[in-house]
């Protein structure tokens, strides 16, 4: 599947993929847009106007709404029960359909806003109401998820916090480089982007005590993570092929991870991350898809020493996604940049995770969410949390002559940013995934008269 | 809740709680069956003649069909929607309305089921719809999970893995007599009792060995635990303070929480439990109400040091429930009883669970999974697991002459019971948890030609 996708999904108007880099939509894009007509990513919105949520896509400023062109036929030709599909309040349905559909859809998509295409481009009634500001919107968690798996695939990052908690000299531990290391997170406790995130409560052992405390968590953290959104999963039982896995993937979505760090540190052993985790994760609202994201496959990384079989692929590929961390603080309401990163610095694929996950059977299903871990590079300003950029919190990062952080205050805003560049392609974005840190709410769980 | 949930759940029919431990059925219950009228668990079943899966309770060996009573007007008197609550093929619908509800319910049921009530005894026509033999019945997943987590709250089971794998005379991590250590589990792989539980395939390091291995897992084994099913729910954000807690239990199953300890010991530092896990999670098909059990509650475990405030309750429980873990094996088709075991065992009470596991704000959901842990005694003969009872391996268990154990064999069967018992009380059950081993698929993860 990742060795043609652009012939794949490319419309019967276009004579070649050497066309898709230069393609206009008649809808006007700004160069610096995350949202051109190469991107197309599915969202669940609603607006003032019409309160339902239902599917669009992005482009430029606006969101075309399928379930208005569905409903005025201009998908009859690809399936019976497109209307459906784009009148529901998350993707599931038509991420079920499997990759033919996918395709199918975003070839017409590419074909009905290219600029030379009369179709949708003259019908200036239907114009009105099949394109809404996205100014106006209110997005929805795009897709429903009921499993949620993290992975720790960011190497840099296991490896400074290898540094930071076990062993300076050895900070990988050993099954490291042989298994793409994952644990099961919560999936009740995902938000979509803008969602205000509450610090949490939590039990936690301050240092040179002998005694855990119960309080609002003093180390409330951010991990900077890609989002895998599985549009097809196997049968329990059935393991799926790393050659295969790709054809699982429906798309990509920013994912904050939000970490409690003393409450991690506290409940995590022998079992793992629970309640420093489960708080909240934010998911940016658009899925930019698989095949929007071809152009930007790279090599996969060199693995020292190769992994065992079932974890090789015929074709593997990684992705060149640029990430970027900013802060907006209350006092003085700037947004500082914090960090710089690149996909690049994941270990693994996501077909070897996707490989990994169903090897015992274990059965994936439409909307499962595989978040990457944290991803951090090799340099400083590259980290992808505030554990790693403040040396877990010894050393404060500096905002300004006014400002610094260890960890996350009230009323900090924390925004995730990715982008894809490359010469003669147009920039292809994800959005944001923002969200800003509210006070934790004392009563309920502390207050006990 | 918890102090008087008998006269709560009481039919009007009777003058006084007093009166139900010797309420009797028109329907004939055995005295050595798990289900006399005082329990009545729920569950989603269908038979030859009625495909459809929906609600039943039940009886003796019968299963009084919900749907069909519900149909003939039994509920009118309750709520406007009770038919559609029965109709379903979970019984999430029914346990969203809350406890009123679930009271009301049963009250019915209690009263339309003894042998002074002639409404449904006398109706001998529609006797013959309303009641399914168990014999006859298909069972399904009788609500469905979207979150699943699994606590540690069995303090034996920690103490003799702790001494298996960490420190024989302190075996017990830091944290574990503060908090009700947990880690989420896969909710899609949960299945029904009778399902055949394939041998997982995974990556273990073998002993002795510095390169890991993917093959079949050679140390598969049980844990016995007791599942608590969440009947509502709570808004993210907001905790459910501990004496809340118990409303939001709608009842309990059994749980095969089937673990692959090689699988297991390899992937699990530093994220937890992963695919050692994931394969297969058996429940019991009947939910047993919180009400139902209510005489079976004892003083809640003395704790050393005491909690913090926000796990103390005014005035909590633990339940005296009896377990058993059999073996069948497929060589001599002989029933082994090789554990037997009591919830006692368990250091955290659920209401403790709850409100641990909701203090970061995390929310849970209608049909939640929160299963117990391992629940392993502290004499000999009390574990649950292989693990325990073979010290990992070294020591075989004996089960005859001419058959031993240190981990499950293809063929084996796990069968897990569990009933309360207590003079001048009907004896009340809760089924079986049962799963066959079948071989390994060695095709499509492992042979890549």
């Amino acid at each position: 599947m990742h060795q043609q996708p652009l012939i794949q999904s490319f419309g019967p108007n276009f004579k070649s993929m050497a066309a898709l880099p230069t393609l206009k939509s008649f809808i006007d894009v700004s160069s610096d847009s995350d949202f051109p007509i190469q991107n197309l990513p599915y969202g669940v919105f609603s607006d003032p106007k019409n309160t339902k949520p239902r599917i669009g896509v992005a482009i430029g400023d606006w969101i075309l709404d399928l379930s208005v062109i569905a409903d005025a036929g201009f998908f009859e030709t690809i399936h019976p029960q497109v209307t459906s599909w784009f009148h529901q309040a998350s993707l599931n349905v038509f991420m079920a359909q499997g990759p033919l559909q996918w395709q199918a859809v975003r070839k017409h998509l590419l074909t009905l806003l290219s600029e030379d295409c009369p179709k949708l481009r003259d019908a200036s009634s239907l114009r009105q109401t099949a394109f809404v500001a996205q100014q106006q919107a209110r997005y929805y968690l795009p897709f429903n998820t009921k499993n949620y798996t993290d992975f720790y695939s960011g190497i840099h990052h296991a490896e400074n916090v290898g540094r930071l908690f076990r062993d300076k000299n050895n900070p990988l531990l050993p099954n490291y480089r042989h298994i793409p290391v994952a644990y099961h997170g919560r999936a009740s406790s995902l938000v979509i982007s803008g969602t205000p995130i509450r610090r949490p409560m939590g039990q936690f052992m301050p240092q040179d005590h002998d005694m855990p405390q119960f309080g609002p968590s003093q180390r409330l953290d951010f991990e900077l993570e890609l989002g895998t959104v599985i549009g097809t999963g196997n049968l329990l039982g059935e393991p799926i092929a790393i050659d295969d896995a790709n054809t699982h993937i429906f798309g990509f979505v920013l994912v904050n991870d939000w970490s409690a760090r003393d409450i991690q540190q506290w409940e995590y052993v022998p079992l793992g991350p629970f309640l420093g985790k489960s708080f909240a994760t934010t998911l940016s609202p658009w899925v930019v898809t698989q095949e929007a994201l071809a152009p930007f496959q790279i090599p996969a990384p060199q693995m020292t020493p190769p992994p065992l079989p079932y974890l090789v692929a015929k074709h593997d590929f990684a992705y060149d996604i640029q990430l970027q961390v900013s802060l907006i603080t209350r006092e003085s309401s700037k947004k500082y940049t914090i960090s710089h990163t690149n996909t690049q610095a994941l270990y693994w694929t996501q077909a070897q995770q996707i490989a990994h996950h169903t090897s015992n059977g274990c059965n994936l299903e439409t909307g499962d969410l595989l978040a990457s871990g944290t991803i951090s590079g090799e340099t400083p300003g590259s980290d992808g949390s505030l554990l790693e950029m403040t040396a877990n919190g010894k050393e404060p990062l500096v905002l300004s002559q006014h400002e610094q952080r260890c960890f996350l205050e009230d009323g900090d805003t924390v925004i995730f940013e990715a982008f894809c560049k490359k010469p003669d392609f147009p920039r292809m974005g994800f959005g944001v995934a923002a969200g800003t840190v509210i006070p934790a709410t004392i009563r309920g769980t502390h207050d006990k008269s």
